[in-house]
C-alpha cells in the first residue's frame, strides 16, 4: 500500500504541467496542496477495485489520481475562515494560511475542474472506451457534487449550530466522506470492465467502508495521538462537533466499526468480485489504523 | 434572442431537481444565483453555434444550460469578500449576502460539479454521440479551469496590485471572459457537427467576440447607464481597476470594439459555416448594447 501511494504521488506531481500559462501564485497554490501528503486513501481504492477485475494500473492511475484531485480541493475549500476555519493540516498550514483566501479559493475551483480533464485526457490515451469514460464523469459530478459531498459539507455546516440526532451525523459521513469513496470503488470496477451487479457490490463495500472511515476518525479524534494524527486530539470536544461516539458512546462505536468493515467485506463475496483480497486488506487497515 | 434567453432561463429554472437529497440552504442558493437573470449570452451562442450547422436546439440547450451554470458559479465566488467583495449583482445583493459566505462558497463548487452532469446526462438522452460528448466535457474542463477561466480570474486578483501592460490586461480579458465564450461556440459546433476546421472558425469567432464584449463591458463602466447597467458605473475608476480605454483611450477602445466585431464575423465567412446570421447577429447586438 505505501508504495502505490508513493507512485500515486508521483503521478500527481506531474499532473499540472509546467508549461501551462497559469498565473504562478495559483500553480504554486494547487501543487501545495496536492503534495501535502496524506494517506491517498481513494486514489488506493480505486487501483485496487480495478486491479480485482484484473483491469489495468497505468489505466487506473489517472483516474486515481483524479479522486485525490477532488479530495485535496474539498479540503482547501472545508479549511477556510468561512468554513471550519483551520489553520493546520496534516502538521503543515492551510492553503489559505499559506496563499491568501482568494487564490486559496481559485486554487480548489481549478482543481476540481482539472479532474474532469484528467478522466477524459488520460483515459482517452489507455484507449478506455468512451462510453466508460462518460460513466466515471457522470458518476464523479453526481457524487462530487450537491447530493454528494457538497451536500455532506453543507448540511456539516448547517449542523454546526447543533446536531440532534444520529440519523443527520449518518447523512454527513455518508455524503461528506462516503461518497467520494463510493466513487474511487465505481470508477476502478469500470475501469477493470466491472457488471451491473458487481458494481452494486462494489457501492456496498464503499457505503459501509466509508461510514466505518469516518467513525473510526471520530474515535481517533477522541482517543488518538496528537503526532501521528498531525493535528490536535479532542479537537471536535473543544469545537463541540457532534461525533459518533457523542450518541451511542465509544465501545458501540468500536463495534460499529468492525461490524461495518465485515458488512463491506460480505458485499465482495456476495457479488463475487474475481480478486478482493486487496481491496479486503485496505477495509482491514482502516479498521486498525491509529492516525 | 430574447425569447431564447427566456427559453434558456425557463430550462434553468428545472435543472436542479427539487426531489433531490439536497440540504436546502445549499439548494435556495444555487437556485438564487442561476435565477438572477443577466443576458444568457453563453446559452445564445451554444445555441446559435448548433443551429449554424443545423443541429437540434433540444440537444443544444442543456449544454447552453451547463455553461450558464458555470457563469453563474464563477460570479458567486468573484463576489466573495476575498475576492471582489460585492454587495450587487444586476441590483440583486450578491449570494454571500444573502445565504453566506459557507453556502456561496459551497453552492458554487455544486454548480461548477452540476454543470459536468448536465452534459453527460442531457448528451446521452439526446442521442450525442460518446466521443461528441467527451470532447465537450474536455472543452469545459480546459476552458473553465487553470489555464481558461480561473487563470484569468487568478491574474486579476493578482494584478489589483497593479496591471502595468496592455498585455496583462488582454490576457485577464482573454481567459476570464474569452475562454468561456469560445466554449460556447466549440460546444454548439460539436453538437452542431462542425468540421475541425469550422472548429477552428468558431475559436476565432469567439476570441475576438470575447475581448470586445469585454472592451465594450469597460467602455460601458465609465459612460453608461446606471439604471441599465444594475450597478454604479464608474465603479472600476472608484475601485482603480485598470480597463482598456485606461491605454489605449476611448475613442481607440470604441475603434477596437468594431475592428474586433468585424474580424470575428470574417472567421465565420472564411471557414463556411453553413447558416452564420444568428452568430452574426449577436456579434453586432454586443458591439451595440447599452448594458
Amino acid at each position: 500500500m505505501e508504495s502505490t501511494a508513493a507512485e500515486v504521488s508521483g503521478e500527481l506531481s506531474r499532473i499540472i504541467p509546467g508549461h501551462w500559462e497559469v498565473p504562478k501564485a495559483l500553480r504554486a497554490s494547487m501543487y501545495y496542496s496536492l503534495m501535502a501528503g496524506g494517506k491517498r486513501l481513494r486514489p488506493l481504492l480505486v487501483i485496487a477495485a480495478a486491479e480485482a477485475f484484473g483491469g489495468s494500473r497505468p489505466a487506473a492511475m489517472p483516474i486515481a489520481c483524479a479522486v485525490e484531485i477532488v479530495h485535496t480541493y474539498s479540503l482547501i475549500h472545508d479549511d477556510l475562515p468561512a468554513m471550519d476555519d483551520d489553520d493546520y493540516r496534516r502538521g503543515k498550514p492551510t492553503n489559505h494560511k499559506v496563499y491568501g483566501e482568494a487564490t486559496a479559493i481559485l486554487a480548489g475551483d481549478a482543481l476540481l475542474t482539472h479532474a474532469f480533464y484528467s478522466i477524459v485526457q488520460a483515459g482517452r490515451r489507455h484507449g478506455v472506451p468512451a462510453e466508460r469514460l462518460l460513466s466515471i464523469v457522470e458518476d464523479l459530478a453526481e457524487m462530487a457534487g450537491a447530493r454528494g459531498m457538497v451536500g455532506g459539507q453543507a448540511a456539516d455546516m448547517a449542523g454546526e449550530q447543533g446536531i440532534t440526532q444520529l440519523q443527520e451525523l449518518k447523512f454527513i459521513h455518508l455524503h461528506k466522506t462516503g461518497d467520494l469513496i463510493i466513487f474511487s470503488l465505481l470508477a476502478g470496477g469500470r475501469i477493470g470492465g466491472a457488471s451491473v451487479e458487481q458494481l452494486e457490490g462494489l457501492r456496498r463495500f464503499g457505503r459501509d467502508l466509508g461510514l466505518a472511515f469516518q467513525i473510526q476518525d471520530d474515535i481517533l479524534d477522541l482517543v488518538g495521538d496528537e503526532a501521528k494524527l498531525g493535528k490536535a486530539t479532542q479537537s471536535d470536544v473543544q469545537q463541540q462537533k457532534v461525533t459518533y461516539p457523542y450518541f451511542v458512546g465509544m465501545d458501540a462505536s468500536l463495534r460499529e466499526v468492525e461490524r461495518l468493515t465485515q458488512s463491506a467485506k460480505q458485499a465482495l463475496v456476495d457479488t463475487a468480485i474475481p480478486d478482493p483480497a486487496r481491496l479486503m486488506e485496505i477495509a482491514d487497515y482502516l479498521m486498525k489504523r491509529d492516525h
